[in-house]
């Protein structure tokens, strides 16, 4: 039996860089190359389910203790991702060269079984109003003080922007934000409305920068607590209003709709909810920004995480997300991946964490310590091998030529007359001999 | 009856500031603004029958000279386009606030009708191999004589980029060349293969101007022969090959795969073939561009263009056009909406083509030059009302991390090191305490 298991884990291995080391003092090493980290399986059950369902049970042994990794443990992930048994999303219709039969047939049982029971947890576990708030309030509400230990100063909870490899984490915050305003054009007086706001930065940032006046919603508490205790610090309650609410609740009309990092928290289900959120919330000239953690091809999130870390949340496919656009006659204007830039801010967010891991043990205990420690160098492997995709998406209604002309203003060192209205007129009088020329008038 | 079809028609044009003349002198001003152009309608059959279906009717009848308009064709059709009755694309869900019952049923009605008739239509020209050829055929072996005259000097007939509005057709054709070729970050020595190359002008201008070396494909004969004109005038022949042939038979391994102005005369149900020729060309890294007319909101292609100038082509939604990525595994990098220079550029070949109007009248007649003033000015019109989009999107595969950093040196003036190259790389020995961090080692 234990022959059989080992020669399995190896097996899935094969290629990657690791030494395994058993309960018995065995060790082995699947490839010839040195190993990027040492991973020890302390007991015979552990292995068995590692077997099984590794997509579950690897978070749940390095959690407690049963499995550990001396090594990188998001270098030892990101070769993990990169191989054969956990490799890149496969060619659903062409075989891959070279693939192994058996290996492939078990990982398709394997799969197919995920499938099935997430599919089964899912209808269990849909985004009714009330559980999205349990979901949220499981992860967003562990506490501000944990938080502000590994995020930066402003608690931006999502992917930075780094134009530069020398940026810091507060300063690539600070320029994804900015980036974010530049994309929508953002102008004095105008009016926005915020989905998923978080801690509040954003919002601030938007008030105080560009002059703008934000509604912002968030269905977790402590979050909103923080972000109006800054707003009255920052002397900006007038321009900017924090809602406790879902959503779906979101009334009143504004110029602007955005929204970073909540879709992946909507629910397939749940995109027509949005869309229409959206819908309600812009005039004729309206436009929005969705950002949000997707996929390349249609997978639910990692196992280990739905479950421990982040409950109810689905990585939607560029695809999917048109859902939430294309029933309200909205026009995708530009569409942005930045996976290379969460995997940063992931290392970012891991080497602070690390450097707190004592105190957050003592405010939770070493499980605890673990299982974020996996979460946040999972996540970066999976960012680095294209697993998760990052997407920003600026829209615009279908009817409304008040879009910028070219991009080139996004990437203008000085701040820009945003959206620079190059267009031209059609001449209200007949021109020319068939009524066909005479549309090239300029005005700016 | 008469009684009937003029209410009819005055209901559907409200608040088009046009001028209606019938054959018995009458004339009709259905709006209160000044008229943008004056439409006699020349016999009541014609009358009937635009009310019957407008979509192809107003064709047939401006073609054949049944019906006339004084005034400039493509302000006309913006406006109606932009109207109730052909306004934007409606919000699937949403009563739109202040519809009238009535003509919204009638537009349903004809509306359902099209689309049964395009779904059945569309199973009798299945684009078969056979069939694409001669939809192709049908439009661009017209001649190239007729494409000279309005096209610019290197015969692309696809959507231009102008970063100025100084700019003027040549620039902006070879704006838009370079700017593909930025977005591909064309490095020289590179190979290329390109799906439906028209006239030859990007294959040979990636070739003389980025070192690359292309193998380009195209099904129709005329286009072809003058191609490989151009590439043995220019001394590019070593360098460019030009295949007539359909996508379907690429074959080869290349670093990258472009297509520009192809994939709307591919049909919804060979999106896989494309994708299958495309993951065929690549290689792990590989990248590519898809740069093609689309919509917001799932219709055919307007009824009389497809009759009369362009069969077997359908424009996509986004939504759609990611069906030949996902199955693959590329990952989508960047999309781009031009469709506000496309109208542009659609100006410049309407006002090229009005100047030769005599001219193509003598090589064709009177009715071919209005069928085609029509479909340019409709199209310009469909651009600057939404109707129409222009993506281009960058793609490259899941698995690789030979991708842009940010989008910055699209826009520089100089011409960039392509896809400049920061990225980190992980450690392999493990670092720091819980071997989480140590990830910001920078390589450039």
């Amino acid at each position: 039996m234990e022959t059989w298991m080992l020669q399995a884990l190896l097996r899935r291995l094969e290629g990657v860089a690791v030494r395994i080391i058993l309960w018995n003092g065995q060790e082995f090493a699947p490839s010839p190359h040195s190993p990027v980290a040492t991973v020890t399986i302390c007991d015979r059950g552990t292995l068995f389910k590692l077997l099984v369902n590794p997509e579950i049970h690897f978070g749940d042994a390095y959690r407690s203790g049963r499995v550990r990794v001396d090594g990188n443990l998001a270098v030892l992930l990101e070769a993990v991702f990169q191989s054969r048994a956990g490799g890149p999303p496969r060619q659903l219709s062409d075989a891959r060269p070279g693939g192994s039969g058996s290996g492939r047939s078990n990982r398709d049982a394997l799969s197919l079984w995920t499938k099935l029971r997430a599919r089964a947890l899912g209808y269990l576990r849909a985004n009714t109003l009330r559980r999205s708030r349990k979901n949220i309030h499981h992860h967003y509400d562990i506490g501000n003080d944990f938080y502000k230990l590994w995020l930066d100063s402003q608690l931006v909870y999502t992917c930075a922007y780094f134009p530069s490899l020398d940026d810091g984490l507060e300063e690539a915050q600070r320029a994804k934000m900015d980036y974010v305003c530049r994309k929508l054009g953002l102008r004095p007086g105008e009016t926005v409305v915020e989905a998923g706001c978080g801690w509040g930065a954003l919002a601030l940032h938007m008030a105080k920068h560009y002059g703008a006046r934000v509604k912002a919603f968030n269905v977790a508490g402590e979050q909103i607590a923080y972000a109006r205790h800054r707003a009255a610090e920052e002397g900006l309650t007038q321009k900017v209003e924090f809602i406790e609410d879902d959503y779906r609740n979101i009334s009143g009309r504004f110029d602007v709709f955005v929204s970073v990092g909540m879709l992946e928290h909507v629910g397939l289900s749940r995109y027509d909810d949005l869309g229409k959120a959206i819908h309600r919330s812009l005039g004729a000239s309206g436009r929005g920004l969705l950002h949000f953690i997707g996929r390349d091809q249609e997978r639910p999130l990692n196992g280990w995480i739905r479950k421990r870390i982040f409950p109810g949340t689905y990585p939607p496919t560029l695809r999917q997300a048109m859902r939430v656009l294309e029933p309200r006659a909205f026009s995708v204007l530009d569409v942005e991946n930045l996976r290379l830039h969460y995997a940063r801010t992931l290392a970012f967010w891991l080497e602070r964490f690390e450097k707190s891991a004592d105190l957050v043990s003592s405010m939770f205990d070493a499980e605890f310590v673990r299982a974020w420690r996996l979460y946040l160098a999972g996540s970066l492997a999976a960012f680095r091998t294209g697993w998760l995709q990052l997407f920003q998406v600026t829209f615009a209604r279908t009817a409304s030529n008040e879009i910028p002309w070219t991009r080139a203003y996004l990437y203008r060192e000085e701040k820009p007359d945003p959206w620079e209205q190059p267009a031209f007129t059609l001449p209200q009088a007949p021109a020319g001999r068939g009524s066909g020329g005479g549309l090239l008038t300029q005005e700016r």
